[in-house]
């Protein structure tokens, strides 16, 4: 998407590919800056500092690590040592796994000489993919979008989103934000609410800016704000991303969403995620019952970061010493709450057989 | 209540009258600061500047305010004077004018040598009437809550609030958190989970900070978390406060109260609004459409206020300049997801019915 009026994606191959290119995420929004990856530790500090984040961005930094490490040493034991410490900067990360998998698998069928142009095509390839797939899920989503504003007889389409799922967790486009995207391109008149998303406010912090440098409409709010708002008949349609989704059509996204789901309902709003079928957990039936979450420090509640006037980005503590704190990262929305689930194969709604409609290659095996 | 040890009122008379002390919650959570009014200009300024606030506080400092302006000035219109310019440094604040004009018309009856010393003796009367009353909802609220400690074999009872209704809100006790001081106080093992409540923080910088020093277990959450918590079993009950109650028993509290309400329900946990029953406006039905909701300044979003490592406090800048910000402040929580309403004379259900027979003489005027 644009920044500044001009295109980019959130990782680029620079020089040739003997380097790649990437925003780092941990200074917006006060400051945009590129950073050049060129060794094996560039990518794996990338990765492990939180440059990089987002679960697609992990995967296509780990490939393009995988292929610049091979640039350095080609060797089997070299390759390996390289994949291993790449996968091991984000351990939770099944997607980063996959990626850096796919990459040395390709790379080893081949001599050493061969390796690393073959990493880097592949690399590249598992970016385009990624691309494609959050395109497909944005023309989807459109169309929901598309035929709410066909219903008002004027004025703008008011989309709530929690958290960021937006092209800088992604390497394009996003998955949340997509739709979003996708709408704003196409003269679709459309304004986001942008939950803050605390404690790590990645809404106000990521989300917010995204949509500023692209130009598509949008007002930050508390994480408290969205039910009133939903109350007052100022939210069309709310769109959220997933980190895990059952095949029963839970899903499992940042903290808060559950809450935003309830008000959805409660006000006949309709409530999509948009997410790939890499995020679909076969195996699970039970949202809240079957997926753990992760605890997360309570420096993430007790700290906040931001800009003294003046221009330097400080670290506040804004708890007193003594008070403790919780910080559960995610939560579950149960099916019932869910109008649809937006994929890159089409919309679904939350249910099991309808999601086995969209990925039967991956549901028939259940089936007794 | 208690700091560091020691037993404080939010208000208190020093030097025989010539002084009230009270304590600077602009300094809070970081740094407890007593500040002594001892003229009209130092009551006005306290009240603008947020040194104190909370309805009741508000009002019990207007009072002592004018009490300390006829020490100055006893003359008809230099009471006039400072009583107009007291009511006008908060102007929506109904308690505050109500406080203020009680004071003056005590005092007016009498002759001028005589006022400044009535004025004293009815503004202590205002703060003791204010503690009885948050006291009576304290025991009110304490029986529920030694209800469902008495249905767990063993273990405490998890209390989640939302905002600062606390001690620091009133003269002591306050409304929502007084209930759970009078059952810690009585040995009911109490444990609060303390909604941070942004944009203005006041669960964490208030709430946690009471707690903290009145020795009440207590865990700060991100405003995103209860509903979360509340699906795992790990709240057994909800305790907020109301600015402004219908006669039907919707509740305007601080925004975001809506949404635990709705966790609250379809998680089958009670919730309880713990309110004056001067807080309760007869002549409304319906809350969500008509109650005026304040639209605050977008600068609470966007600037967040805390310690720097070493000491200092500092406002620092959270959102990218150029991204707007909304900042509604309350919200409305529909009678239907309410268990019941603590006033200092009951509890009653959230219904017209309910409400009217705890307060026969407000209710009887509106049947026809």
């Amino acid at each position: 998407m644009k920044v500044d009026g001009k295109h980019y994606r959130t990782i680029s191959v620079r020089d040739g590919g003997a380097a790649v290119e990437v925003i780092d995420q941990t200074r917006l929004p006060h400051e945009f800056t590129l950073v050049r990856l060129i060794t094996l530790d560039d990518a794996v500090r990338a990765i492990a500092d939180m440059i990089v984040r987002g679960a697609p961005l992990i995967g296509a930094t780990g490939a393009h690590g995988l292929a610049l490490a091979l640039r350095e040493d080609a060797t089997d034991d070299g390759a390996r040592r390289a994949a291993d410490r790449l996968i091991a900067t984000r351990p939770t990360a099944v997607n980063l796994r996959w990626a850096v998998e796919e990459v040395y698998a390709t790379a080893m069928g081949l001599p050493p000489g061969d390796r690393a142009a073959a990493a880097l095509r592949r690399a590249e390839e598992i970016c385009d993919e990624d691309v494609a797939m959050c395109a497909a899920i944005g023309e989807y989503g459109k169309g929901i979008l598309r035929e709410i504003a066909s219903k008002h007889h004027a004025g703008r389409v008011d989309v709530l989103t929690h958290c960021n799922a937006g092209w800088l967790a992604t390497v394009d486009y996003g998955t949340a934000l997509a739709p979003i995207y996708k709408a704003h391109d196409a003269g679709i008149p459309v304004h986001v609410w942008v939950d803050e998303t605390r404690p790590r406010n990645q809404g106000a912090s990521l989300t917010a800016w995204e949509l500023l440098q692209h130009g598509v409409p949008h007002t930050v709010i508390a994480d408290n704000a969205g039910g009133h708002l939903m109350q007052h008949g100022n939210v069309d349609v709310c769109i959220v991303g997933s980190d895990r989704t059952t095949r029963t059509g839970d899903v499992c996204n940042k903290i808060g969403t559950y809450l935003k789901a309830l008000a959805a309902h409660d006000n006949l709003i309709p409530f999509y995620a948009a997410l790939p079928g890499t995020t679909i957990d076969w195996a699970l039936t039970d949202g809240v019952a079957g997926i753990p979450i992760e605890e997360r420090s309570e420096d993430e509640v007790r700290f906040m970061r931001g800009r003294v006037a003046g221009g330097d980005c400080v670290t506040v503590e804004i708890l007193a010493p003594g008070c403790k704190a919780a910080n559960p990262g995610f939560d579950v929305t149960p099916a019932r709450l869910i109008t649809g689930i937006i994929t890159e194969r089409g919309v679904a709604k939350a249910t099991a057989a309808s999601l086995a409609r969209l990925y039967p290659e991956m549901a028939k095996p259940l089936i007794k």
